[in-house]
């Protein structure tokens, strides 16, 4: 008897799902090293960049179903390097945990396939966040990747969303939505051929994300960042941005869990709010 | 007689006007070096990505008017370094000749502001482009640097643009318009008041090209790509975009002048590539 054909990777949402279910947490934890944040212990380490998100991560993975680094927060201080031993080590040690890269990238089909090759090829990660400003040629190329998630800005949680995201837009049948739901029609209708998109929706907004979990169904993840530091109410997100699973939802954290102390405790008390915040989200489930 | 202090260094408005005026050129080079399309010399050269930028810029610097390199071109081959070393280079041998740093980043406030180091205190760029999608929030830290440009995506030259960006959408006065003139609108009156703002319009779009100059007046640069390989029309480009002083466009060309050769003759062949370009420009001016 021959052996079976290898089973290939998982694709994103099937890992996330899983994760989902085994250990029981919608919390995704953020790493934004800030410059001048840095704890007390690492503020003279050469490598603090990936000190500073190794420690963070092993501390927290227990309770998270995801890490999310935000890429701009590397390349300001030139270290690249740092992100791609960081998702290494992720990916080495915590194997059942995917990386969403938050780089929020959109341009022209040729040079998306760049930067697809960036996200997927040389940082691995498993997901990347992605503008649609620019329509879907410029998505294509991070959703060719069917093993791959792709998760595309829809409401985001800042002050500014209104200016655009919230505009009306008139349909051809005769009614008027706002733009983030325009652009959560096409994601759900148009783009999403491969199964692999996800949305962000702001915590802030929860009325909004309850608008695009109905337009969207209970299959799409939302990527759901503002809890922490932005404020986002916890119970007021689940209430409305919950499937009827009980899951399908990626609850991001940043600033809350990595700041959680300057000091020698940094990561344990990255740890503790990191526990704490699964464990509010689970109880609002 | 005390000396006199030292006049500040002059922002990219007043830059790019200068160098329009004194070389006569409107011509933009875009740079953005494909992995697979190194010219036969370079092919080997582990620093190939600055080299063939060094040689792009040192053989075009005559016909144009600024340097746009894209970012994600360099990023997915993990070539920061090149990318620093060929801005410090333009900076040094062309002084007069602004590069925008084609990056099209867009998050939240808190990390635009990493995105703002990263463009103009790491790569030391004059100008950076910027997404829209997410509002003014997301633009501030980019435009509270007065010295330097900011070109905010209006109508983009691929075909997925009209997905969102040609949305009708409904105005308070009760006429409906495409969500790209929405933008035009806001940036020209909400956004620019250190006057350092830019739009990206596609030069596949020549009407609407002429619809955003009429929103937003004489003073605002339009930075059009699209002449070359995507086969925009250069006389439209110009009878629609140009302002009062015939000037008021960065146009620009990449993939046309970089790989015009493919052999020993890259540099040469990009030369006389970018002053048929610019010559062409100046004949429909």
């Amino acid at each position: 008897m021959s052996a079976a054909p290898a089973s290939p990777m998982p694709g994103f949402n099937a890992r996330l799902a899983a994760r989902w279910r085994d250990a029981d947490t919608l919390l995704c934890v953020g790493i934004d090293p800030e410059p001048g944040r840095y704890p007390a212990p690492l503020v003279d380490d050469p490598d603090r960049a990936f000190a500073f998100g190794k420690a963070i991560v092993d501390a927290t993975a227990e309770y998270a179903c995801a890490f999310k680094p935000q890429i701009a927060h590397f390349a300001a201080q030139g270290a690249e390097d740092a992100l791609e031993r960081l998702i290494a080590h992720v990916h080495a040690k915590h194997p059942g945990i995917a990386v969403i890269l938050d780089a929020k990238r959109g341009d022209i089909g040729s040079t998306a396939q760049q930067y697809a090759r960036e996200a997927f090829e040389r940082f691995r990660a498993d997901a990347v966040t992605a503008n649609p400003y620019l329509g879907s040629d410029s998505l294509a190329p991070y959703l060719a990747h069917a093993d791959k998630g792709v998760v595309v800005l829809c409401r985001t949680s800042n002050p500014g969303a209104a200016d655009l995201q919230d505009l009306p837009v008139a349909g051809s049948d005769g009614t008027t939505r706002p733009l983030y739901q325009r652009v959560a029609e096409k994601a759900a209708r148009d783009w999403n051929d491969n199964g692999n998109l996800s949305l962000v929706v702001g915590a802030t907004w929860p009325e909004q994300l309850g608008e695009v979990r109905a337009i969207v169904g209970g299959d799409i993840p939302l990527l759901v960042p503002g809890i922490g530091a932005q404020g986002g109410d916890v119970q007021a997100v689940l209430q409305h941005g919950l499937n009827a699973d009980r899951t399908g939802l990626i609850i991001s954290s940043s600033r809350a869990i990595l700041y959680a102390s300057s000091g020698a405790d940094f990561a344990e008390a990255a740890a503790r709010a990191a526990r704490e915040t699964r464990d509010r989200i689970n109880r609002h489930r």
